[in-house]
């Protein structure tokens, strides 16, 4: 350790005072691990178990089908996304959970193609993204170009700094994730909608790793379309119903293709006949999963008392910490930084390439120290401030430059391991 | 009630021996209850209670991000599928689970389009189903066809009967969901499946109501496609994942819009371009919803041992008492069978019209009784021969007897209620 490295006594000082400690104890994590992963799967809280286990031994168990009334399950979807909306600076009723992320992004991605086709732009063809986007939003965008007989183009950039260049009135939807999955990069969201509607694009957003980590303002930005997911940041458990935003703006005037009776205005008049919802709700199809649903329900709870800007401040406070830390005490091996040094455009995340970031990071896992690791050779730290401090980082480095000083790393176990972002 | 009523004592004569009564002490049921309503949600399993308790405390919450692979949560879609095999006499690898019905209609819906398509059958424009048909599988087909640019047609017929003769060289596919979920009626799935194919067309069959309530092979009748649901017969939990069904031989043709990484060869290789598995994978989508998924897996597991021969006795046995009942003992009153007499033809519940189905459900619920009400006028009893027997059919005809003789359910509150079908 060079004589100038930050102490973890000065890190303990740092955590004194912080006025989001007091949400750590919400959470039921294990004593021996420092979980950076939470931008992979968040923990559970004690909250989400309660009512988990109430949902099936009393809702399920004894109200039966009572409790679509009964218990709210009915109103599950809507309630949840009343929950997020607060968090991505949305109105109650523009944002509704249910389904997948990529289910739900195909729901909007048609939707967006459907108004530009709506207003005679027949010369929109264009869909533009990043070839760096995380790969399901990609594939959902072929999918569906695929499915429009080909009349579309998904159009990919290298780098953020080329989106400006090719948004032009060929363009039909810009399709892009607001925080980078393995750089944890941030794009600018409410100048890159206002460049986009300049040209007359529409927008859809993927909030996967924003919400809940970064203070979000869709309203703000003018924002048209927006997914997520419920089990990253959200902590909504492995496989959480992931939720969708339409502005208000757009919620009439079109049907998205995925048109199941949850979307439907009156789901049980039966009609055979499709009639949507006349608000967020068309965006529904077919039945949430309850259980999965109960588990987010009560993780979003206490993200009412939650001060983002708060929260933004902590966040960067850990991942400057963590980025000062790696350049202080292992600077004598090849890490390179890969999320941004500049405030303005880093996530809640910290990312390393290193040649051998695989065995690194099963060796890290087996010390107790959770991150993740994303091909080809990324080592990926998410700082979640809810539930991590200051001394956490501390600790995480400190086995981090043990085991690449000692090269213990080499003796660890390397079982493949799938992650899921 | 008349003289030569089934007496209680004879329905415990037929309770003796049932061999499949042992099943019962497997599910969590209140004692106050007599529960006919499995085939829109059914009760929870104590293993399903354990699985879901397990998963929250352990898998989750001990294992975190680990669980993808340590706990096989990565695996789940797969092992349900196989578990669900059997049931539909499908092989393992010809059924997955993820999703819900709804969404993987769409999927099969657009591949089955699809492959008809490539064939060059460019006058294969019909979509063949029936206007009594669940509505959302309607609704599905609906916003189908409007993603497609309406180059296709939904046709619906009114009765059964009629299917045959609107199937020719215009039809590329028929859309069907073999028991009916007001009626009860039970097509006949290896005829229409070969007639459909004598002129061509491909079938999509919808097990909701038959999967774990009558006996299915699709290898047998030469199925192409199929969905159902994982929350009634199956007991998987409130919006359980659903399932899907394709035939190997058409695996490997297509793929389905909803490309999700979840359908990726190597959704961890974190590809930018979209290369299907090379099997029913690639028919999911995005991340399922595990703890509603571990419910499901374990509700499924005691099917192994089930005889589905003799499960289908017991429920033409019940089914036959329940109408038997229903006619000696509230002949008096306006009750309308709706549910065929004949077995071949008939799935496992027993509908009744009657002009004040609502108050008279809502009454039947208010004494334990659970059953379903179906807009506009019917009475539906779903018949479960794992948790149900001959005396429980009883005591619910002897309480609807009552209620009808008395009239007390005038006096019923009636609240509106929503149920999941």
């Amino acid at each position: 350790m060079s004589d100038t490295a930050t102490t973890r006594e000065q890190c303990e000082a740092r955590d004194r005072g912080d006025p989001l400690a007091r949400f750590r104890a919400l959470f039921d994590l294990p004593a021996d691990v420092i979980y950076l992963d939470g931008n992979s799967l968040g923990p559970p809280t004690f909250a989400s178990r309660a009512a988990v286990q109430r949902g099936v031994a009393d809702e399920w168990g004894r109200g039966l089908i009572r409790s679509w009334n009964d218990a709210g399950w009915i109103d599950l979807p809507r309630k949840v996304g009343a929950r997020i909306a607060p968090l991505i600076g949305a109105a109650a009723g523009e944002v509704i959970a249910g389904d997948s992320t990529s289910v739900n992004l195909f729901k909007l991605l048609s939707a967006a193609l459907q108004l530009q086709a709506g207003v005679g732009a027949s010369g929109r063809s264009k869909i533009v993204s990043e070839r760096s986007n995380f790969p399901t939003d990609l594939y959902i965008a072929e999918g569906l170009v695929h499915q429009l007989g080909g009349r579309h183009q998904l159009i990919l950039v290298d780098e953020p700094s080329q989106i400006p260049a090719v948004l032009d009135e060929t363009v039909a939807v810009l399709m892009l994730t607001h925080v980078n999955y393995r750089s944890g990069y941030m794009h600018d969201l409410a100048a890159l909608t206002r460049a986009a509607h300049e040209v007359g694009a529409l927008v859809v957003w993927d909030l996967a790793h924003s919400a809940g980590a970064v203070p979000l303002d869709l309203a703000a930005a003018h924002a048209d379309f927006a997914v997520g997911c419920g089990y990253k940041f959200l902590n909504g458990g492995p496989g959480a119903p992931a939720y969708l935003y339409v502005a208000e703006r757009h919620q009439a005037g079109f049907c998205q293709p995925l048109s199941g009776w949850f979307g439907h205005a009156q789901p049980f008049a039966f009609e055979p006949s499709y009639r949507p919802a006349n608000d967020v709700a068309r965006y529904l199809c077919g039945t949430p999963p309850v259980l999965s649903m109960l588990a987010l329900d009560a993780a979003l709870e206490p993200w009412a008392e939650i001060d983002m800007a708060e929260l933004r401040r902590k966040s960067l406070s850990l991942t400057d910490l963590f980025i000062e830390l790696v350049e202080q005490r292992c600077s004598a091996h090849p890490l390179t930084l890969v999320t941004p040094r500049e405030h303005g455009v880093r996530g809640s995340q910290v990312s390393f390439a290193h040649e051998h970031a695989f065995p690194i990071m099963q060796a890290l896992i087996a010390r107790g120290v959770i991150g993740d690791f994303r091909a080809p050779d990324i080592l990926r730290f998410g700082c979640t401030p809810l539930y991590l401090d200051h001394v956490d980082v501390w600790r995480a480095v400190d086995i981090l430059a043990d085991l690449l000083d000692t090269g213990a790393w080499h003796a660890a176990q390397f079982n493949v391991r799938h992650a899921v972002t």
